[in-house]
């Protein structure tokens, strides 16, 4: 990104942790956004409703390049199972190059979307015969330039993944590219922290308690020496997984973890779809966060997570767009609402008392949840009090969409009503990444990228 | 509409009832598509992915001005009738002129969507309080002349709706400008009727079982002088209506109307959410098509219709945008499939044996069924064997989205990845009403629009 970063801003309509604010002069410094109590004559006045940047928690960037590709019957009954399968066997053909480019285009159609920041939950480690690349980060390097190249921010998360269930068999053919030694694995992450910067932070991530020992969970938990980083795990997606765990370790998985391992605030569990009320409770007491991923656990038949229930006992929740058959806040936002009103059957089941707007509700809870999995910001933080990131959605005020709309209803406007994508203009760390709605780079990225698709296919 | 009628076209890809045809010469006749034998060198060829319009099955079209509107709580539990007092009061405002450009900035984002006709089911007859307009026939001249205007053909439904509930209570204060003699509503109807072209068909429609007292039931499809067109009735989309129903009739609403009318491929089911194995069976057996709206009813928290029960007895559907909370045929098919994933925990359920692509299924389900719910195909109608209306949708093949797909994927592609707009022109009647993905007098109709909701604030 070659635009220099902003100096000061006077956003019209300015939506913070304390509702709306009227026209504030913000000053723009070293990524972040700070209160300037001095009005600059020069500050850029942004129209338009304003919103803080949106973090997406959870991505797998290259299968982004199946969508669309699985939505057909390879089973007599089809199920995430059978989606696996074909998703490994595209995985097989993806190398630093193809990555590089399928993530590009990947995070252009997120920052046009209205997320800023990206966790990226990173497995895809080595060669498909499983040997190391000649840079043994290749991999992780080319999702990093991805980023770079893009403007969003980067959460990385190098994912340790050893077997194939709760036995501890050995990953198949076609996940031994995945594995890596706790010895390894951290020695890359320790590597990759030499490059963080106000744009990129790296974490770590379990794949799964199906993928990852006992004595390995113990042995990694002990070992990671930035234990003040986001650590994210894969939890209770599929009800055979659920099952599998039960059988045989005796527990459900969130019950097992919330038991086996010190929980607490710098966890995020990634879908958590099958809880006990108790289970739901134990995730909100330990202080950690759940990442949903509402039209990936659609799109893989996966279940409807108990919002009303965790949302009530003061959970905390971040939206990822995972596989990347949807982009769009909006739609993460809008049937994860839609998922509890089908099944409960009653209307604006995550609003509260306190706040009747379900659209503020949800992009209040999943903006802050967002940059606690992204490790920009911590549980603790009282958002307004401190420096936020300089990320910014300008939404396009003389939208039809909003002909009608008070401030009040401006969030449930955009997550709620029509199809149109009502983000005008991005600014990323800063720096203006979508202005009109189109990325700075769209075409190059995509002419790109549909070049490498090719040489897929 | 002032662009000139085109005369033949070859679609470099054209989707029809026998799948993919390469480069076929239409000609294109009084608003009906032919096949021309003879090429024509001055024929227009249409790169992309060209596909048949869609019809969008269930409309109110002055919903659209409170989309977004009713996202906050307005009672400790929310649900269908706590919005509907919402809705009436909104519609208490809106006269002709109203209705008129909310129609159009609606049927604007219909064409962009892809739908090139809309079947309104159309009950704000008379003034809030009750007394007709000047001219009895004002409010439905509104919509016409919206259609008009944007180029979408309509099948207006003139509403019959006389009860407040099963026990036959009045209408009340907010309803009554709904009520209509059997008498009055048909003289509307036959006067409308000689309006009727090539892009206008008037059927007409009963609100539903708790609106019509059985005795009026039986005089309207006695008195009805047109019954080869489509006749509509709201069914079953609530669980209070079908309780209601079962306690004061002894039946659910639809084994009622079964037994009670000769239901055949002339009458469209609207939502028949709440259905029983027989039932969904005995509508198949009828020859009735259901129209399903799949966002309104989880907007709405109705529930899930029994998909892949009625469609592997053989059941045909539509799909309609009905409160226009979303205004996109993706994303009726999306969740439509979607939901049915959720409640089951499986992937692809729409897909058969025959037809493995769930975006294909749903695609043609949807579109034959849509134009049966128009009145202008039947049930009998083998498509591709006839002349269809000249509505043609065209998808954008440059589009990063297809960087992938083969044919075979095209609709899966479009249906179920990404959450741009990949409908880059839309033909209605042999006219392009939409080129590069806008409709040709968005602006304009915009700015009326936009005018119009500022009066009703």
């Amino acid at each position: 990104m070659t635009e220099p970063r902003v100096a000061t801003i006077k956003p019209e309509n300015y939506w913070t942790a304390n509702g709306w604010q009227h026209s504030p002069c913000l000053r723009i410094d070293q990524g972040r956004l700070l209160p300037q109590s001095r009005p600059d004559p020069n500050s850029e006045t942004l129209n338009g409703y304003v919103l803080p940047g949106l973090c997406n928690a959870h991505s797998h960037a290259f299968q982004r390049a199946i969508a669309g590709r699985t939505e057909h019957r390879t089973a007599a009954r089809d199920s995430f199972w059978s989606w696996r399968e074909t998703m490994y066997q595209f995985a097989g053909r993806i190398g630093p190059d193809e990555l590089r480019a399928i993530a590009a285009q990947l995070y252009v159609e997120m920052l046009e979307a209205g997320y800023t920041w990206v966790a990226e939950f990173h497995y895809l480690h080595h060669q498909p015969d499983g040997q190391p690349y000649a840079d043994p980060a290749a991999m992780a390097l080319a999702l990093i330039e991805a980023a770079a190249e893009t403007g969003i921010g980067m959460t990385l998360l190098p994912v340790l993944y050893q077997t194939g269930g709760f036995d501890a068999r050995p990953l198949n053919e076609r996940q031994r590219r995945f594995w890596f030694s706790v010895e390894g694995l951290l020695a890359l992450c320790q590597r990759l922290r030499g490059l963080e910067s106000d744009r990129l932070i790296v974490g770590s991530a379990l794949h799964s308690l199906r993928a990852v020992a006992p004595a390995v969970l113990s042995e990694f938990l002990a070992a990671e020496s930035a234990p003040q980083r986001p650590l994210h795990i894969h939890i209770a997606e599929q009800c055979a997984e659920v099952d599998e765990c039960l059988a045989l370790r005796g527990q459900t998985p969130v019950a097992w973890l919330l038991d086996h391992a010190a929980v607490d605030q710098h966890w995020h569990l990634v879908h958590a779809t099958h809880l006990s009320d108790a289970e739901a409770l134990g995730i909100v007491q330990s202080g950690a966060n759940v990442v949903l991923c509402p039209t990936t656990e659609a799109n893989l038949g996966d279940g409807v997570f108990p919002l009303q229930k965790y949302l009530d006992a003061g959970g905390s929740f971040a939206i990822g767009s995972d596989s990347h058959i949807s982009v769009s806040p909006v739609e993460e936002l809008r049937w994860l609402e839609y998922g509890q009103r089908l099944t409960k059957r009653q209307r604006n089941v995550a609003a509260s008392a306190l706040q009747p707007s379900v659209g503020t509700r949800l992009f209040d809870a999943a903006w802050r949840g967002g940059w606690r999995a992204a490790g920009v910001a911590d549980a603790d933080d009282a958002p307004g009090s401190q420096a936020l990131a300089a990320d910014l959605i300008v939404l396009d005020h003389q939208h039809p969409q909003f002909a009608a709309s008070d401030l009040a209803q401006v969030l449930d406007t955009w997550l709620f009503a029509g199809n149109q994508n009502l983000v005008r203009d991005v600014m990323s760390g800063g720096r203006w990444c979508v202005r009109e709605g189109r990325h700075q780079q769209r075409d190059v990225i995509a002419a790109r990228y549909r070049r490498v698709m090719r040489g897929l296919r």
